[in-house]
């Protein structure tokens, strides 16, 4: 067995949160969780990793990122999004038809993702079958665990990344083939988006999907200038999430990223189905799309869980996408008169820790019988405060300021990954 | 004489980018820039600092922060203005009449600055005379320049925080006999807000900021709740600014924070008096004040620099606080349907680093005859690109992404104090 000591914090539900001073975690050998303890068991038999007054808190879980746009990270912010799609990003996702090129970039991010205490992910790749196989080698080594989609898009790309109805078919086939080595990530599918799609790829996805029941990741209502598009390419959907339905693509654990735009109707479409809505704030306000409605999303009980979507987004680190989701809230709060209030911190470390760790399968927090997914941060070199902070406070302070500088150690899947 | 030799970019003007590949700044032996070279000039006999790929830029000002807040960065963020005030805020200044823990805690604060790059400041310290002598000798040690207050505070500051009115008068006396022995580091008068002060004080700092030539920094317009105090308080004044205006302290270079409410008639009388109107936008957020009316201002020509505002603002490091002004200004450009556009990342860098070393006398970007305040940027730690990139390109991925490991050497006042 495994025993970790340390400052217990995780987030149950939305808006509560456990903090257990100087308890314990003990696992399994294999890294499954046994007990959550209120303080340290004495006499048993156990390995120690002994983390002192450090706080050990769910790692966090990025449900929505492209691994190819990581090279573009923090550039072209000043484009709103479908020019800066063309401008940067097809030309970017096209470099990977290169897969040393790829190898270099994703060990590189997957590395990164796991040092910043990102453990779990739904991750786009491009449309490369080779370059994703790469890519789920990498996280796979590094450790970072979860689902990854060679992206499907064979129309409206510009030149530079294009494949074939044919071509998308066969290669989705080739990749899901490759997927059967890795252990700790998995394939899910991933049209782009409706604009890149045909119907019949959409079709055929759908399809698929069901006969292999695989789940499927994509856009929604993102912003103004595609919801038209989307409109004027689907005139029989009233609406976007339609566009989805009409193909066996909206089901139960599709995840939709952004949702900005999405009304009320469109709300309880995602509700219904239990499709997980992944709120990109970082993102949304970059490209200008706008803040999506998260209060009213959690208040009538859709699945919310966040997303850094780089490089929509140019926040990495998921504790600075949490920052991002609250600040949001707040300007939406205001905007609103007060009508939608703003996420609390607890709030905002719930969605990107246990609300996206549950779309693998675990519980609020940390819970008995699942695999450690874990973070421990060092807060010592945050300025010394006037008086002996509450484990709340220091949790607090701690989503605002950890870099990966203050992250002494990671788990991920039961295994320690770093420190 | 000095030689720097590196990629130069600065923002000599608003919206304005100069941005010269494998240039090079000359320097006098005092580190006053005799020349910005677009080529390195050969058979100079100057100690040679060669920096290689990497940017040269001009450091950062950060034109409002709270130093004794900083044992509280990144708390207490769930709070509105006034209960945050009184919950956290006064109490952590409290402490600061303790000139030992004083000491730690600013030590710590002016190393940090200087090593995210912020070498010019205007800082509130508390009301403390002792501990304010102690944060202008550890910012001067540290190499930071500027201009700090012992804060003024002779009402309606609870009961952890308060002195008399002959108190806050006698102290303002000793403290500024204390500064004249410091070299980089003024004294500037600082009522904290007109709530805090009686009319009494205010007329008296009024008259010795006439007498004695010295600069002023409050606040203005931060939040709603506020605005509607500070009216109760003075009935005679039809709006906020003319509460200072009254005793004299509205005057050329007096640095207003927030502006966040300030309306035209009010943004009219900060250009008129060359008031420095500093915007902070992470804690205008965080404390739900709202967002600035920026792009306004700059429209109507007031002077506009930016303020990280710890510890309402939660980042220390002035290009994430670009970041938020970017970010800000976007969910601005939402919310007014277009009419306020957002602002680039190369205006953004203007406010954060120009329009504050504007206050201290320095020109447009880097000048000859001004003393060098730079930072180097190795940018080399971020992800391999998919293509050479631009200077600018470069610039923008450093703005959004440097942190202090990737920032190499630090110059401020023409001395090299970081690398």
């Amino acid at each position: 067995m495994k025993l970790l000591k340390g400052n217990i914090v995780f987030a149950p539900r939305l808006g509560e949160l456990t903090a257990i001073e100087r308890g314990a975690l003990l696992l399994s050998d294999g890294g499954t969780i046994l007990d959550v303890c209120k303080c340290v068991p004495e006499g048993c038999d156990a390995e120690v990793f002994d983390y002192g007054d450090a706080l050990i808190m769910p790692s966090f879980a990025d449900m929505h990122l492209h691994a190819p746009q990581y090279p573009m990270l923090g550039m072209g912010m000043d484009l709103p999004l479908l020019d800066w799609l063309n401008a940067y990003t097809f030309k970017t996702e096209a470099r990977f038809a290169d897969t040393d090129y790829a190898r270099g970039v994703y060990r590189k991010l997957a590395r990164e993702l796991i040092a910043q205490g990102t453990t779990r992910v739904c991750m786009f790749s491009s449309l490369h079958t080779d370059a994703t196989l790469v890519l789920m080698e990498e996280l796979e080594r590094a450790g970072v665990t979860g689902f990854v989609g060679k992206v499907n898009m064979d129309r409206n790309s510009g030149a530079v990344l294009r494949e074939s109805t044919q071509e998308s078919m066969r290669e989705t086939l080739r990749w899901l083939d490759g997927c059967a080595s890795f252990a700790h990530v998995r394939p899910i599918l991933t049209p782009r988006f409706p604009p890149s799609c045909t119907d019949e790829l959409m079709a055929w996805l759908g399809k698929l999907a069901g006969e292999r029941g695989l789940s499927v990741q994509s856009h929604l209502s993102e912003n103004e200038r595609e919801i038209a598009l989307v409109r004027e390419l689907h005139p029989d959907c009233a609406q976007y999430w339609e566009t989805y339905n009409k193909y066996g693509l909206w089901k139960d654990h599709t995840i939709m990223a952004h949702c900005v735009h999405s009304d009320a109707r469109e709300r309880a479409a995602i509700r219904r189905a239990n499709v997980v809505a992944v709120h990109c704030p970082d993102s949304n306000v970059n490209l200008c799309s706008g803040v999506a409605p998260v209060r009213a999303m959690l208040r009538e009980g859709l699945w919310v869980a966040l997303g850094s979507d780089i490089a929509g987004g140019a926040l990495l680190a998921m504790n600075r996408v949490v920052g991002a989701a609250i600040r949001a809230s707040k300007l939406r709060q205001i905007q609103t008169d007060g009508a939608d209030e703003f996420l609390t911190v607890a709030e905002g470390y719930y969605l990107a820790s246990t609300a996206g760790h549950r779309y693998f399968g675990a519980g609020e927090g940390f819970v008995p019988g699942d695999a450690l997914h874990a973070i421990v941060v060092d807060d010592r070199a945050f300025a010394e405060s006037t008086r002996p902070l509450s484990l709340r406070e220091r949790f607090e302070r701690s989503i605002y300021l950890l870099d990966k500088t203050t992250i002494r150690a990671v788990w991920s899947d039961g295994r320690r990954v770093v420190g």
